[in-house]
């Protein structure tokens, strides 16, 4: 009989590092695939993810709301609470064999915690990396309740590995998000108008020619600092002259100061030629990438897609910290000057060349395999 | 100004591991003690181990339920769920400089994760062991999310800093039980009336003889079992002859099975001179340990406690899995001839030497004076 | 296209109340029945109602583990919450045409609140009674947030009428607990060993000649009294010396005081033939009340099912307050003479006419025939 | 001893509306005013009503976050869920004598239900009064679960009593927001700058000749409507040419609606004088309405102190549905040019006299008094 496996879907980003395996979950044969979307991926307010993923062709099998209003540290905490309360009742009605969980967002381990105890096999994406703030603590409090891991590349392997992870359940897949930036590099036209497709507010401009895209999320453990830190970045994006397609930050603690810099800086500068999005597609999202000069912010798209797409990146300040990356990122500070000049050097250097850090396009089908045939057991017990 | 140390203080055998620390922080002068009293602590049918620790000279602060019924999976998972939502608001309206989580149960893991989401420091007791079952998980990945580790013996110590956690941030304090036993080793009379003090059902007995202590608890992922696992150890136990002091099973999935093991088998067999308890403040469970012939059982006092007592026991099935246990343990499978055969064995053996495996006594002032000089810091990062 | 009509059971005494309905809707064409088992319906520890709910051929579509461990004050009011955050979950996937919430306990408000903020329609059955205890709060308070009502007696109706509800919207159908009761009037032969089909402990007897039935739940404004109420009632049905069949209670606001009276009794009584059920299906359950002598407690079994069948009752205590009742019942108070002295007055009263104070038999076709004509609407304004 | 009164503040409008009585309260020598702010009272994206509180001289015991995001029906219900399973820790560890919950909103409920189950008396302010929407099931709803009843005016007191609530307990003080319109009245001078003062967003105008204030809310039963309706007030009322001080909307399901067509004209209309603002100090809002030329929008200021200011109201549609209104209010649909033309009526109408319809500003010590001198008991009985 196939394997039920769920995958809870809970952001924007997550969506994009896991579309590529939900694809080959739902084609294999000995797989059942059930969705779960969840916290930000329902909200109206973050754009309605849900809709994104219905119209990519997925049947969604529970909607589940679990997000404090608050955006701070105290609604991160008992939004996880919430999430785990609800996803056991979810994950009580529909039994999966295994249950997915991506990357190191409190939803994250809520996801592995409410499977945990349920003694529900879990397979984690995108464990073993290194970044600052509380994902760190999250990441890796992930890796010791999940049964798989399946990692985006040797080092990250190597890592989950040494916190005593036993070795026969680590497995360098490569990241699903480069399976998407694949397909991008082979088919990179810009062939949609961003305006038209995904609304947003702000000045339209000609697409056609250079352009920057922009994308900065609060940090959680710098929760105050949010708004300083976008308010830098719009002035040194402004500096450059050229136009933008700005992101609005996800849900987390800290991004009413983020949102709230931008609105700010909206109503005091009246910026021409920025454009703000909530939300697109995640390949839309990529080509508009791979067609800019430039991509500012504190993405992990700077340091992982774009090393792929050969998309030169301008990266803000401590969230991606420890993170392996190529030549194509220059690291500044919340500083206007700095991120201004960073920039100006990105252009000058133009396209850099691909380079396969964190997955070389195959990962969502070796998932899917390695989920059809993996031992599924709940149980673990450190290697040493 | 003092730091604002919180305590979560959420069942019998944690109480029996933090007290000596719990003091300790009381009487530090740079130390101010705030204790949450929470799950099956402020529980009737636990034992209202919340009057214990009043009459024990703690103040408490707040208290919190946040069990669910049902003592399975699913309500493991939403309880763990539920004491994060409730333990934000506290820690919230509180504002501690630092939040203590002891052990592996779930609600070690909603301390936890609370505190890292609100950038409170952590620190956990009794990280770097090895078990089996779902603690085995939730133990380490508390350790992934805590700040300082106070730990009992130096295995313990080098498996926290494999983990990946910084050197400079683990302390081999000695488990704070160890305090209490060594009050006990000082002073071992059994001067007091078990059965005046604490009530509980079933025959009295003359227990200035020989008699046999139980505690077996349920194992979560072996949830079905529980009741045919306390079955065999009913009929072990009984075979022996000696009079028994037993304990009911802590809250935790499956208890339900066990409890319901132990109430058939008083009905259908009216044992004699059998007593069930519910609940014993620590000292006092040491000491009728201590001048019993045996403890039997799955609890981690047979390990820990009864090593440094040198009392004998026997240890039985997976819930003890990988810890550290000097030559007073004998193990046995669920199986009542194993169970009867062990306990014979250790009758003719005796009592044992001490061994301080899981500390010297020491180990509460030491945590005291460690959180009173430690930096503070929420946040952290893989040492590899 | 059939109207899904959603089904909240959350207890034994609800499914008691609401059964024929249940087969009525599943069985109209027009109407397409959705069941939800919470609360008690799916604990152990209450008989696991569950399994009852499936043998009796319904197909259950979710189920919800919502009940806070602690049988106090607190944890009803939490569990009413708990209960609305999942609710709220189900019903947004599940999309019911209409709710049915049913009497007065804390889940029928958390179901009524739940639909209420959805917009979704509210059906109540049995509003407009009067009794005791917060039990009445909830229940009219439920009658304000529902947009039909099924009430059992005209006096119900009402009642419900001069709170300020629409008359076209409230329907006397009588109880469909009745038409249960009809269908063990004519078939009233015990035709089971009550011993074998549900097990539960203590002495087994003969039951082909006289017994007593005694049913008491703890009362929830009188918490603390729970112990010493039930030891009244233990030691008045003692005296009378017939056998008895008892029945635990419900999950309740101290019924872990009610349970501890009769562990407590048990224990130091060791009562003969006296047996102790967790549970019993509806209709296994009014066959030996209808075989009884007298019922004994403060179920509401007494006022309403027994005087349609015509047996005597013993009603104790303020639970079933301000109730219409028949010349079947003699009440008296938390008092083991008087008790004793009712029970025996009863034994030579013998058997009554049956009176159809709460209904006619029927109530199941017409609720279900209701449900599929009348106007749906979530919105009310007061009449006055 | 003082009795330990408890308040729970969950949004802008209830402060207004309980201010008065809060600080008759903190005065009284025979009460102990508890503050509990929570829900949209202590959100940023709401105003973080908490520090007006603060500023206005309360002390605040406890903060609850308790708002689910989505702002739709689902979160709705599930924020009442969650609003009751916090309270009930902070009742459980406040121990108050009385819970006092303020009109008609989820947490009004919820504060209630908490409160009940715990056996809490709880004290009603403004029941009694009709409006169209969900409001009125629930206002209806916490009449049913409150001991005492605070309300406006006599045509409220009659409704509930006749809805069987005890007379003796149903009291006429007022309502607590008439008192701070009385303190308007005696000193109506706008003697602050509002810019200066509270910021907000859009054009900074003349507000020393006419201008016009609008505070519109989403109705909750008529969630994907909120759009259009704001649409066409913002048309309407841009027609007449005046300046406007605009408020943003409550959290309430729908309000994102509002919200995003508040931006939505913003970004396309760009409108001159036009100033938008989150939240005002209740007696600065006051004052604003007083000296403005007309309140439009669907507040309940408009039919309540606007009565008793004399200030002349456009009400849009159906939120104040049935409550008394003078002669001060016209009543229109969501058509802008309705409301345009309603609005020029009202310009040429001018000042009203004022009627004193739900208060004669005396409502704060009368309910002070009424607390401290009324027979507390959370047990209630149907009148009928």
């Amino acid at each position: 009989m196939a394997r039920k496996v769920c995958v809870v879907i809970t952001a924007r980003p997550s969506y994009s590092r896991i579309k590529a395996a939900l694809g080959a979950i739902q084609r294999h044969p000995a797989l059942d695939l059930k969705l779960v979307v969840a916290a930000s991926a329902v909200l109206e307010r973050y754009g309605r993810l849900i809709e994104v993923i219905r119209r990519d062709g997925f049947q969604i099998d529970e909607t589940v709301y679990m997000i404090l209003e608050g955006e701070n540290l105290v609604t991160s905490a008992k939004s996880t609470g919430l999430g785990i309360v609800e996803l056991a009742t979810v994950f009580d009605n529909m039994r999966p064999d295994l249950v997915v969980t991506i990357a190191d967002r409190f939803e994250t381990l809520a996801t592995a915690i409410a499977a945990s105890y349920m003694n529900i096999p879990v397979a984690h994406v995108q464990g073993g990396e290194i970044t600052g703030s509380i994902d760190e603590k999250v990441r890796h409090a992930v890796t010791k309740l999940a049964n798989l891991h399946f990692v985006a590349n040797t080092q990250s392997a190597e890592r989950v590995i040494r916190m005593g992870e036993d070795p026969s359940r680590v497995f360098v897949t490569g990241c699903p998000s480069i399976d998407l930036a694949l397909d991008v590099l082979r088919d990179p036209a810009l062939d949609f108008d961003p305006f038209e497709r995904y609304g947003g507010v702000g000045d339209r401009f000609d697409w056609s020619s250079d352009y920057l895209v922009v994308m900065q999320h609060p940090v959680t453990t710098e929760y105050p600092e949010a708004r300083r830190h976008i308010t830098e970045t719009l002035h040194g994006v402004r500096e450059i002259g050229l136009p933008v397609f700005w992101f609005w930050p996800n849900v987390d603690a800290g991004s009413d100061g983020t949102s709230a810099g931008i609105r700010a800086f909206r109503e005091i500068k009246n910026p021409s030629r920025m454009h703000f999005f909530k939300n697109m597609a995640p390949e839309d999202f990529l080509k508009l990438v791979y067609n800019s000069c430039c991509l500012v912010g504190n993405s992990s798209v700077s340091i992982r897609e774009c090393a792929f797409l050969g998309v030169s990146a301008v990266n803000i300040g401590t969230r991606q910290g420890g993170r392996e990356r190529g030549p194509n990122v220059i690291d500044v500070d919340y500083d206007r000057r700095a991120i201004a000049e960073a920039i100006g050097r990105q252009l000058s250097n133009g396209r850099y060349p691909s380079t396969p850090l964190y997955g070389d396009g195959q990962a969502g089908p070796r998932i899917a395999d390695l989920m059809a045939s993996a031992p599924l057991s709940a149980e673990k017990r450190l290697t040493y």
